[in-house]
């Protein structure tokens, strides 16, 4: 498999739109970096490692991730809060085809009112990225398998 | 807008000075990496999100910068402390002529002697880069726009 | 010295990897990242710049990275966790020959049982990488200088 260096910025960059749509908004144009028929999950480490099938959260397409947005913003009572992601570790594990596998490290760090910064979660992202039809890069398939058991609080927003 | 790879590895090699030079020194270069006539703003992100102007540090110029690096190692009695910086998903969002805009993610870890590491700041960069003479990339606006709204303790150091 | 693009995206897959082998495994994997005689430091930041020689863990050789490796899964006895690395920052700062001297920023994020995630320790990595005979890169030295004094519970796993 040759990765090039093209590749991987393109590659980085779609990571960089994501955790900016998260952290600053507007964050309904974040279920636009997916793919229409595509999985989105939100799942404890050792769940996924036993093959283990409950997550925190679970869309099975950008219609659910739509929802999801707008339950965040409309529907579910939750405090204020922001949210800052740092994605590092960024790697092309294999190249299928139209499709690419990638890997990366996440950590989120969460600011409530008058509180200082927590961690809220850290893990990895183990992810399948195809092309559109003009070139760009989306997300097929995102699982956000996070190693902590506790969540401190609530989960409001993806990660 | 255009972006290749040379200029992504340009600025993000100007990013990993500037966290090296706050974190790991010399601090006093660090001002070097900012245009004689600039603007360096900490600001909370509340303020910056409604467009008022109050900052914690608010330097306008390269000889404010050189002073306040001054101040913390000769003025300011501060206790001793370490910094690291982590800055990710740097992303050049805007080119307008000889100027890039860029926006990154940052995060500062703060260690006090005989205390566990904290974390110190969250945010992002909104910056302005231009060439200088000799092609070598600068920072002409930096504004540190930080979430939380809590500082533990005092800042001391730039951010 | 002419660092070009290549060089910068294959010294970041290094780490990327490192990080891989280090958080998700197999751990045994993880010497395979260094040549047969590397040095291996864990040093705090205090020691370091004083040039003063106390490590909490030196390794002389491959080798003995092996045995850190087989000590953590079969001879210690410790609570199980999960490590979260981020390398940013990273930084080509001399080529000589085939050597290079490479800086990096790390941040590691601990996960204990029904605990939420903290932070085990920052630091930076100083490294030294050479080219094997097939081409790929290898760490000689790698000196993970840590800015905290105290360290929280045990350090289990490398840093």
């Amino acid at each position: 498999m040759a990765v090039d260096v093209a590749l991987q910025f393109e590659v980085e960059n779609l990571y960089a739109r994501y955790a900016s749509l998260l952290d600053d908004g507007p964050l309904r144009d974040w279920p636009d970096l997916f793919a229409e028929d595509c999985l989105y999950l939100l799942i404890p480490r050792d769940n996924y490692d036993r093959g283990l099938p409950l997550s925190i959260i679970r869309c099975e397409s950008r219609g659910m991730l739509v929802d999801r947005v707008r339950a965040t913003q409309e529907t579910i009572m939750h405090e204020p809060r922001y949210l800052r992601h740092h994605i590092t570790n960024v790697r092309v594990t294999n190249m299928d085809g139209q499709r690419l596998a990638v890997n990366a490290h996440y950590s989120v760090i969460e600011v409530l009112p008058d509180a200082l910064p927590r961690i809220l979660s850290v893990g990895r992202y183990i992810d399948v990225l195809q092309r559109r039809g003009d070139g760009a890069l989306e997300f097929v398939e995102k699982r956000c398998v996070y190693d902590s058991v506790l969540v401190p609080n609530t989960i409001v927003y993806p990660v």
